[in-house]
């Protein structure tokens, strides 16, 4: 059955939400909300207003994580609950749709189920995530962790801002650090609707995205440690170049996710981001480099020999040059497969709707990888005009967000059915 | 005829030289004397003071270079002069001989040659060359390029430092910008020690080296820019990698001049030094690096061949991946030949002071490359310990110190009569 969403609630919902925290920008339409601040206050309680102006019943999580609940006549209370939603934060000067396209969509898809004559045996959910972004508590994905029983709740409060504030303490101070419990494992089914923030759909004409994996990523921290030298006086064979040393690790990286997807692993992406040199002078040897890499792939295996692939370079350099390298992996998220059922209902959910749709890979991580590990999962995308993110710039046609929205809603109704 | 120099007397005087401007360090005896500064002032006032006291009759050019003078009775006041200095100036945090040797060295010589039953046909001079350093004005060897013709006057006084003072206001402050005239291609010869901030003397066990030639040294601004984009979601035959780009060009650098030493010429360096990424952030495909390029060696053609090399690089770069290169050839000083004559008046004076010597080139550049255009020059190196300057660790033991100055001396009344 066909949900028919509304575009102007839906879209008078994300301006609203859009003017909270709103920045100056020269082009579009920019916004700082980060976690906990005033700003986020302001966001979360204009949030439960609405869902509690839908007739849902809004709870708070010791992280912060808010849901509201609709229990349909025809549902049994007791039934585990399929629960959609994303999250309010933003990066510092961020746009309106990352994030609120999914809590604000979820509350849509929900209002529209109820105007419809759908009749659903299970309670919907309607879901905020705390920290997404990880830009004020420098880790991203923090309130899903805790939700999924994937990071203690007292490491999430006990983490710090540049100020030494506690999220604890700030979560406090804005009200938000609750008492109820949201558990996904408890739920039916988890769906995520997200703008894309990259080109697949734009450039396939396609208005919506049926994620069916998101790709697992692995940071690295490589040190190559040399000698800082004069740039003249160092004849090149008693070098200890760092730069040098680097430079190779650099192309090896390059060169280890090209040799994947030249393998078929399409996915596969393999990148240096950012090479701190010390002590960066243009008449001095480089005598330390700092490095990390960004490797991701759908596949597991596949992640796993990027990373050795970079773990080998390090040590064939080291051994080849006269540097130390220090490799240290930091952080590894592995892959997370989307569950059939949920992908169905989204493709399904698309048909019904007269939509086109792209079956496709995530390569950015979203809650829903958090919440994957626990239940049956989707994660849709809208398209994102050029593909910006992270910037007033961001932008997501209206008929795009309904288009998605409607999917979105179609396949919750088809799980809590 | 050798000249005994007094080595209580030179390094008194380095001694207290190295009080003024002296900055406190964990290990060795640091100072910081930038160009026009009170500390600067200081050192000069000194400086002058002990020429005066040693019979020499002092000048001030209008770029701050000093000069003292003395015209033996066997000599002819309008003879050539025989001249020889270094500079007072400092890094921050400098040690005490980088400069300080030269000059005082110089004026020992002259006390030596004075003392000594040498009867000189040529006057001789001492000087000290103004902003040797570049660290206050952003340009080194500014002092002796004005003299000897390189660079405007009015350009070098216009020069500012940080907070906007031009040179010539910061001089005229401290009563060192002065009307007369100092003229290296009026001069006979011009000789300068310096400790040789490297460890080839150290190495060999020789306490003087006699410089053949100063390497010239090219120095470029290359930058690549490709495309910012999120590692995540940028396909590797999408992205525009400026960074794997820049890391090609770092290989080809050293590799160019690991070829030229091959080919057997030592001299050859080829460094980047420093590497500027941006956005240099872990998870952005980086959009732009800005590298610079130092190069080196004793030949101007091979000289040319290394800077051909890097880009014919950044060129072939260009072509082969998705980034544009930018390459700015911004500074080419071409090596300079000590003169035969001087490099033997030095070589007979290590003979005759029964002291071992080793010819070798210079890497670093030295107010004498400057000089070397107008006259005949040679360079002297004493040792440094550890190779270590530019640090309060810098070292050179009294009896190294002494013995170069022998060497000065003696040349310095070989090439006098």
């Amino acid at each position: 059955m066909e949900i028919d969403v509304d575009t102007e609630r839906l879209r008078a919902d994300l301006e609203a939400n859009g003017h909270i925290g709103e920045v100056e920008a020269e082009v579009g339409w920019g916004r700082t909300v980060l976690t906990a601040t005033d700003a986020d206050r302001q966001a979360r309680d204009r949030f439960l207003d609405r869902l509690e102006a839908a007739g849902l019943t809004v709870r708070v999580d010791p992280v912060g994580n808010v849901a509201g609940r609709w229990v349909p006549e025809s549902a049994d209370p007791d039934a585990a609950p399929v629960a959609a939603g994303s999250h309010l934060d933003s990066v510092p000067e961020g746009g309106i749709f990352d994030g609120p396209l999914g809590a604000y969509g979820a509350l849509e898809a929900v209002r529209a189920i109820r105007e419809s004559p759908v009749e659903p045996v299970r309670p919907l959910e309607v879901v905020s995530w705390t920290e997404e972004e990880g830009v004020r508590f420098g880790t991203g994905l923090l309130g899903s962790s805790v939700a999924s029983g994937v990071r203690p709740l007292e490491a999430a409060l006990a983490r710090t801002d540049g100020d030494g504030n506690t999220l604890g303490e700030e979560l406090a101070r804005i009200g938000y650090r609750g008492e109820a419990t949201i558990d996904p494992a408890s739920w039916a089914a988890w769906l995520e609707l997200h703008v894309e923030q990259g080109t697949v759909l734009e450039r396939a004409g396609v208005p919506v995205g049926v994620v069916t994996a998101i790709a697992g990523i692995a940071n690295c921290d490589v040190t190559f440690e040399g000698e800082a030298n004069h740039a003249g006086a160092t004849p090149m064979d008693e070098r200890r170049d760092a730069l040098a040393a680097a430079s190779e690790f650099v192309l090896d990286v390059e060169r280890g996710a090209r040799e994947r997807v030249e393998a078929g692993h399409e996915a596969a992406v393999g990148t240096v981001g950012s090479l701190d040199v010390s002590p960066n002078a243009n008449n001095v040897v480089p005598g330390r480099v700092e490095a990390t890499t960004d490797q991701r792939d759908v596949d597991p295996e596949v992640l796993r020999e990027l990373i050795d692939g970079a773990e080998a370079s390090a040590e064939r350099i080291a051994e080849e040059r006269p540097v130390a390298v220090e490799f240290d992996h930091y952080r590894l998220t592995e892959p997370s497969r989307m569950a059939d059922r949920c992908v169905a209902a989204a493709a399904g959910a698309a048909e019904r709707a007269g939509l086109g749709r792209l079956e496709m890979h995530s390569a950015g991580l979203h809650d829903t990888a958090n919440v994957a590990n626990v239940t049956d999962t989707v994660l849709l995308f809208a398209p994102s005009e050029d593909g910006v993110s992270h910037n007033p710039r961001e932008w997501t046609d209206w008929a795009d967000c309904a288009n998605a929205t409607r999917v979105l809603a179609g396949a919750m109704a088809d799980l809590a059915t």
